[in-house]
């Protein structure tokens, strides 16, 4: 993907689309619910005022069909509270459901997707996936989330993080992740140079680089961030973290209104722990993205609580941050417990971009006025099982709309 | 290094040798001021069981010569700390103080420590230093730890992690993490492909792997730990990873008392903050040691109080963690406070890698009555100086000898 197209393709994500503005009482309503009301928002959970990305001509005519994909573990309940919930606010949206698996190319030995699902998607354009397997069908390790961004070539992540009102492990935590999905430590180019000895090369592009940061600083013009800070570890790898910081410093010149700053990544894993505010937006890399993803998500309340959407030149993927069951609490270790809070957030994203504003905003709505009356899952510090828990947002959402 | 010589060196530094066993009210009193008493030590900063690492024949005849490297930011000042705690204890140590510098190799581009530093740690072997630049002599971003490691060939690093009675931001936290130093991603491997496109090649010999993972299961035995986790991302880096982890199975094998499991790196970001208690020895490639630690040590009270121990075949390296003012908590974000406990405890572990159990368990009683008392330093939620801090160490070391 050149520069140039990707940031026609920034742009058009994140172009303000509002054809259905929300009603006045249910934008009252969402400000009594959280602080990411009118004016202070500096996170794409909030909705009143943040830029829907939208997703092109091909969606306008409902019902619009989105391919959905279970997932295993706690899939298959997170993703029936996802479609309980689309069903409560009338979304015009018609599922395409199809499994996930990921087998070996026998001639390369890389990992590739299910042909159907990858069909599905050409022809749906948009994804929303519950947890999936970390296993190939011959049983080996494998980032079945990596090998999909790559099949749908999904370049771009953007992870949100926000503790909603009535659940602050670690106080007050929003920032929003803007990372690189698919390239440097994510480039899977490995050989054998002698038998006990092997190499891993991870390859970063000035190009590509510039794409991703210009993404991110787009996103921060668009969405009210204050300023951007760049994961690196240039002390060590010297030019191939380099080339991403100069890409991203360079960028950064056409953002004059918006900060820019570098931080090493050990350090922002120190740092953030302590003082999450000290930082607004992070733009990283592929692998310290994934890393500084799970320290922030630890913040406000685990994964299952955290949506993540990726973008490529014409797809959008919406999925959670978890593949397993979200065990996040010390007392709740033995006894997994389901939490649906991620995706259904991812949902009502889903339904941002899909030009539903308002749909969106109902049921981030919903969703914190539910965990506001206090009911919420175990990992969550409620008692709520997954089906309560999406009962009462269910609830919310007719009481609302 | 081969694996035989490595499984030498490490029973060398980890076989029990007490020449002079503490005094009993000594051992009560370290008792008493922590819960690191004798039985329950899982970590290197409890003493009156923890096996003393040695050094080996040179350092029997006292005075024992020891290179200091003050370092820059607080580095003067923590390390003038620590001369005054030594000196309370009267141990027979002598300082050859030593400035440090890194510039680049005119010819390869690697950075390079300045020469009289390593003659001095050449004739002395035991080098402890304060916070160090990260930043070489012509400007350019350096890991100055990275670079001495190398040169000094200190091919293992150990973090103890334990948040001290009187100081528990997040809990009782007690950990320690044993890491590569040298190779992965440290190999500093780098070329420009063409104009705009880099590669770092992140190299992993399976001889080297099993080396570190020797290194640590005998710590882990040695020092009652319990089980060992390795972190990895061979979901991704499945051959360079992969390697790793086959080095850590094959030498697990060899320590059936002690449980061997694994875990993703990011997963381990997010699981340690919410639960630390669930690991007990990490055992990391190289970068993802640094960011582990740097996650755990936000954990204990920030890197200040962390100590840091790096062995080669004939060289110990202590240090902190920290390499510029120890900064953690909003409230003192504005003004950066001296924070010299993390050099402390170090200077503690070299006493009793030096023969010197007695001197060690002293200065770490001293430590811990001292924060017990309340005299803590701004970033530990306290208001003394470092001096003030300092001189109530050197109070409770003259009262308890």
């Amino acid at each position: 993907m050149t520069s140039a197209l990707f940031r026609r393709l920034c742009a058009r994500f994140l172009r303000p689309a509002r054809p259905r503005e929300p009603s006045p009482g249910l934008r009252n309503a969402f400000a009594r619910n959280t602080d990411f009301g009118a004016g202070n928002c500096h996170c794409c959970c909030a909705s009143t005022r943040a830029v829907v990305p939208r997703y092109g001509e091909r969606v306008k005519t409902p019902p619009i069909r989105v391919t959905l994909v279970d997932g295993h573990g706690p899939g298959p309940a997170v993703c029936a509270a996802v479609r309980a919930v689309l069903k409560a606010t009338a979304a015009p949206v018609e599922w395409d459901r199809q499994p996930v698996s990921v087998h070996r190319d026998p001639t390369t030995g890389r990992p590739i997707v299910n042909a159907e699902l990858l069909e599905s998607v050409a022809e749906t354009r948009v994804i929303l996936h519950g947890p999936v397997p970390d296993t190939a069908s011959d049983g080996s390790q494998v980032s079945t989330t990596l090998t999909l961004h790559k099949a749908l070539r999904a370049s771009v992540g953007v992870q949100p993080f926000a503790s909603v009102d009535g659940h602050r492990p670690f106080g007050h935590v929003r920032m929003v992740n803007v990372r690189d999905n698919v390239s440097g430590e994510y480039s899977e180019n490995e050989h054998l140079v002698t038998p006990g000895v092997v190499q891993s090369i991870k390859t970063v592009t000035r190009q590509h680089s510039e794409a991703v940061a210009r993404f991110a600083f787009e996103y921060a013009v668009a969405n009210g961030h204050y300023h951007v800070t760049a994961l690196h570890k240039a002390n060590v790898m010297r030019m191939s973290d380099g080339t991403f910081l100069k890409a991203c410093r360079s960028v950064s010149t056409d953002y004059p209104d918006v900060d820019y700053r570098e931080e090493k990544l050990d350090k922002f894993c120190l740092r953030v722990t302590n003082d999450p505010c000290r930082y607004d937006m992070l733009l990283t890399p592929s692998l310290y993205g994934a890393i500084a993803s799970a320290a922030v998500s630890a913040l406000v309340g685990g994964p299952a609580t955290v949506p993540y959407m990726a973008f490529g030149s014409d797809v959008a993927v919406f999925g959670t941050m978890y593949d397993g069951p979200a065990i996040c609490r010390k007392d709740v270790i033995s006894e997994p417990v389901i939490n649906p809070t991620g995706i259904i957030r991812s949902a009502a994203w889903m339904l941002g971009h899909l030009e539903m504003p308002d749909k969106r905003l109902l049921i981030e709505t919903a969703l914190n006025e539910t965990i506001r009356q206090g009911v919420k899952t175990r990992d969550m510090g409620g008692t709520a099982c997954c089906e309560e828990y999406t009962d009462a947002i269910v609830h919310n959402i007719s009481r609302l709309s």
